[in-house]
């Protein structure tokens, strides 16, 4: 099984309450590609970087089962760069700088190495960007997973909605859920955006954790309680690799497995968090990511001795 | 099994986005003692009303079950009378007139007929009532479980203290385990509290959940996610009346059994909110409770398939 991702490829400098760093790799592709790699190869990267971009980075992805003939690299810019600061709860950051530098002209193009794959990850980027992806597979992908952001729903709503009714997964957060609907009532957005198109909608609440809905069904997914949440960049990307890369590895698109996914996704995000940037994500083992599940498990397991 | 609930009994002005109600009976021991009964009876209660209160709500609520020994009616005086207005979000609300009245001079007495009671539910009230309660005890009941508010954290905190190292379990919401604490981490927040005295930390934080903390075991309960949440004004105090009468139903303290306690007060939270103050809670049956349970296992349950 193989999964395409399309997202960015970048550095980032963050600050948190609990310190700061100048430059480190980020960008939703590489954060995807880290967590579901633990799970399928190949992750089938389109991305588009500059000069700057480390060849070890690229060589590390590669190490870990991540294709790259995907990845433009433009030799006279500079890759995409985002700065920004965390407040004391974590969910809510100030954006200080975006130079958008090589993703301001990204056009991705599936080379034919890609063709065929069976899943699609359309991170976070323009959606009329994130539909042509779509044009250009031979064959539709066995499930297509999409990510937005208000900013598209506030400045590209037509071509979203576009995008939206060719998916099968639309992931989220709750404020971008209420946006996308005008509903305030998570359950009541969540009817709404079924009838967009997508099949399954993933609501992503941050600490308090993620809701699978599918029809008249919800899944709810705890995010772990950690003492520390040492830097969140990249944690919903985190997730979505550990979501898609399970379902992969499984080959199985059913409800009750995209439960298990959530559940693997969480797990993966968990990780994330931990450290600045990816670094935590290239450290954890198979068995760190047992454990963790297991973690996941007795976190919300209960005997039930009806009344 | 019998368990003593301390806590007001009231009146209540209320306004939420869905609508309002001018005078509607309110009060924690009123909700506990109408979720709790569903369980196991007698719930004891210990109030104090005005010469207003309707003696057909008194009625009602012996006819289920509650002892009314301990709720001293003063014949000159008032009710305690509660408004407030929730905004959109329901997680937050402001208080438009509080009205003590009787509760001006609430000092709780418990009559010979609640002694040997095996739990105790000391609702939001001074903190050294709340001890007194507890000192007015022959026998120490097989579990005592304690709300408070920020208000006391602030004024009243040496009193708090002292209470908190008589109780098994401390019931609160996010802000005041922060609060009480001074850790923004709840899992930091919540090792501090354990070490306060209560050996269980329950963490309400309504339309997100609860957490049990014991130890270094943690157990999450999901709120079950509505399409609208008409009315959340009691719903804190109907999860301790299912918590605790789950506990006193089965007779066991365990932390396995407290898990399936929060699943209980859950659902009774969950059916609290869908109407004005307690009139939902008039009308569940025991089916609607086991249906309800239901639903929550279905929300939460996973099949695990390690990598």
């Amino acid at each position: 099984m193989s999964i395409i991702a399309v997202g960015s490829m970048a550095f980032d400098a963050i600050e948190t309450p609990f310190g700061k760093v100048d430059r480190i790799i980020g960008g939703a592709a590489t954060y995807f590609a880290y967590a579901a790699s633990n799970f399928v190869t190949p992750i089938r990267a389109v991305s588009v970087v500059g000069n700057d971009f480390p060849e070890a980075e690229m060589a590390e992805l590669k190490r870990r089962g991540v294709a790259v003939d995907g990845i433009e690299v433009v030799k006279d810019q500079k890759s995409f760069f985002w700065s920004g600061r965390y407040h004391l709860d974590m969910n809510t950051r100030d954006t200080l700088v975006t130079d958008l530098n090589v993703m301001g002209n990204f056009n991705p193009v599936i080379p034919d190495s890609y063709q065929g794959s069976e899943f699609l990850m359309l991170g976070n980027t323009l959606p009329s960007l994130q539909s042509s992806v779509i044009r250009q597979l031979k064959k539709r992908p066995k499930l297509i997973v999409l990510d937005t952001m208000n900013f598209w729903i506030e400045t590209a709503l037509p071509d979203l909605k576009e995008t939206l009714s060719m998916v099968d997964v639309l992931m989220v957060n709750d404020s971008e859920a209420r946006q996308l609907t005008g509903e305030y009532s998570i359950v009541k957005a969540a009817k709404k955006i079924l009838q967009m198109g997508p099949s399954y909608l993933i609501v992503k609440k941050g600490e308090h954790g993620a809701l699978l809905f599918h029809d008249n069904h919800v899944f709810f997914a705890p995010a772990l309680p950690l003492e520390d949440v040492f830097d969140p960049t990249g944690a919903g990307d985190t997730f979505a690799g550990g979501f898609l890369g399970h379902l992969a590895r499984t080959r199985d698109v059913s409800f009750e497995n995209m439960k298990t996914a959530i559940i693997m996704g969480s797990a993966m995000a968990s990780f994330c968090v931990e450290k600045f940037g990816p670094e935590r994500l290239k450290e954890v083992t198979l068995q760190d990511i047992e454990t963790r599940v297991q973690q996941f498990v007795e976190l919300v397991q209960f005997d039930i001795d009806l009344v």
